[in-house]
């Protein structure tokens, strides 16, 4: 899922999402609801209407902006308070609230509030809060009420193997159509966060879609694919594109880079999008050291494109019985550059 | 002529150029000499191949941004010594050089190098310089061989008739396929320049194309019609766009306007462009007060279309001979609100 964190895929339409396959883009609840605010987006008819994009979406509860972007937070059994990044203003976001906000935003996905411990805070922190996520879990499936609207849990618990399953047979007793796994978000060493994930994901229901929260990069997608992760988003590559980074099937490439100043041949030759038929990488490294806009948008739409294009291969590849293979050969020529 | 300074009129593509209607883009020598620099430009097969803009382009002669830009300069007969806007290295424009440049850049249509004086340099200053770009205007032509490609002459003389018309007459003696008569360029005010192009634009011979330099507001544009001009160019609706105003028929709006916040009606109910038919005022006015490349490339493909789409409804005007009532009408309307 790329992100549209304030209601856009940094610099894309939709109509541009649709061109390279995007199936279906996330929204950050947190952002929305400071800014333009839940009760102008309602009005507009819900997300789709005032984004023109009339696929499917998905919002996260804000729970992870809470955790990561505001100094100043204090958790309690009823909610969280927070001071908003854009004016300092004093927030609370309860199940309740969220789960409404979600409504109104009128995504296709919502998710329940979660608490996203640091990966280093103690084992009794993760055990006391990953129950307060389940019992936050249950009040936002009491209080959703929208039938066109999917609920997902969410299962936490840190590094531990016992919290992670006690999290998951907690959320997975609630009852919920999908499910999501806290990810990279606070700081896990990847490594640890794969060997928790392959410890979760086979006890998660076999007929629900399985949601990875917070990875992006190709190997890390083939990874959690491999461990049978259905869903994931992350800005990562709508962001390296801000920075003038490419993702090709050989590997990662920075257009800021001398070599690529007088190269006239495409970006990326095996990629069939805009940027890459339309235009010559030295002109493509123009645009990124001029710092222009067109060169900031060719990109998001070719890295975009690249993440969804990784992504149904890899669903071919799974259906065929060849997702293994494939995968492991991909990756060497991808990280062999 | 929307500006595509650097090789792109800024946050868009040929593409959406084409879609709203534009026959013609500029392109500035002085900017792409420097950078990218022209030996790219000309590997890659000039600026057309380079862009992807396959339709009509101009080029100036960098003279204008030699006078504008940079701090320091030397004129002398040879030519202009300037330092450059990018790293304060000493360049120096002569007329065979820039005539070079342009050729090797490749636009449809060139223009020679011309000294752009400051309004208030005195009538002999004025008098040697007008003088002096004739002698250019001579030298550039002898050094221009490209036969696809055509070079036109510039008039200028500052704000003395008797000026203007040496001027003229001197370029228009050593004989271009078209001419453009130096505009706003250089602090002129508004009324005295629309003066003195009334006097200088009757005389220009009728056969050829008349370009008036850097005029891009509407009511600016529709008056310079009425003169006799052609052609013209500003980065008036691109600049406009990534500040949040958008031109509209009753008048130049800024969305960062409280009024503009909760506004679910369109961009402008008269224009047919993605913006206006794919968005409302609301989330156009939320993306641009959160600074987001989508807000900056939809007001940029509005703006633009709303000029060119004046300009071609001026020319179907002109045609039926309705011009004069049509654009009275038409700019009281624009300044009434």
């Amino acid at each position: 899922m790329p992100v549209g964190t304030k209601g856009t895929v940094k610099g894309l339409t939709p109509g541009d999402l649709r061109s390279v396959g995007a199936g279906i883009v996330l929204g950050n609840t947190y952002h929305l609801y400071l800014r333009p605010g839940t009760d102008l987006v309602r009005e507009a008819g819900g997300l789709h209407a005032f984004t023109g994009w009339h696929g499917p979406m998905l919002t996260d509860s804000g729970g992870y902006q809470v955790f990561s972007l505001a100094e100043t937070r204090r958790i309690s059994e009823k909610g969280v308070e927070f001071a908003s990044v854009y004016d300092g203003s004093l927030q609370v976001f309860t199940p309740e609230l969220t789960t409404k906000v979600q409504e109104d935003l009128g995504a296709d996905i919502t998710m329940v509030l979660d608490e996203c411990p640091p990966a280093n805070a103690s084992r009794e922190y993760h055990a006391e809060s990953l129950r307060r996520t389940a019992r936050w879990a249950e009040r936002c499936k009491e209080a959703h009420g929208r039938w066109d609207q999917a609920l997902f849990g969410i299962v936490q618990g840190g590094l531990y193997p016992d919290l992670r399953e006690e999290s998951l047979s907690r959320t997975v007793e609630i009852g919920f159509p999908g499910y999501a796994v806290g990810g990279l978000s606070v700081g896990e060493p990847r490594e640890e966060m794969l060997e928790s994930l392959s410890l979760t994901a086979p006890m998660l229901p076999a007929d629900k879609p399985r949601y990875f929260m917070g990875i992006g990069d190709p190997v890390g997608i083939l990874e959690v694919i491999a461990l049978g992760v259905d869903m994931f988003d992350c800005v990562l590559p709508t962001r390296l594109a801000r920075h003038g980074a490419a993702m090709t099937a050989r590997g990662r490439i920075n257009l800021r880079n001398a070599k690529h100043r007088r190269d006239l041949g495409p970006l990326d030759p095996e990629c069939s999008c805009e940027a890459c038929t339309g235009y010559s990488r030295a002109y493509l490294a123009h645009l990124v050291r001029e710092d222009e806009l067109l060169g900031h948008r060719l990109l998001t739409l070719h890295n975009v494109r690249f993440t969804v294009e990784l992504c149904r291969r890899a669903r071919e590849e799974i259906l065929v019985g060849g997702f293994e293979e494939w995968s492991r050969a991909w990756m060497t020529r991808y990280t062999s550059t």
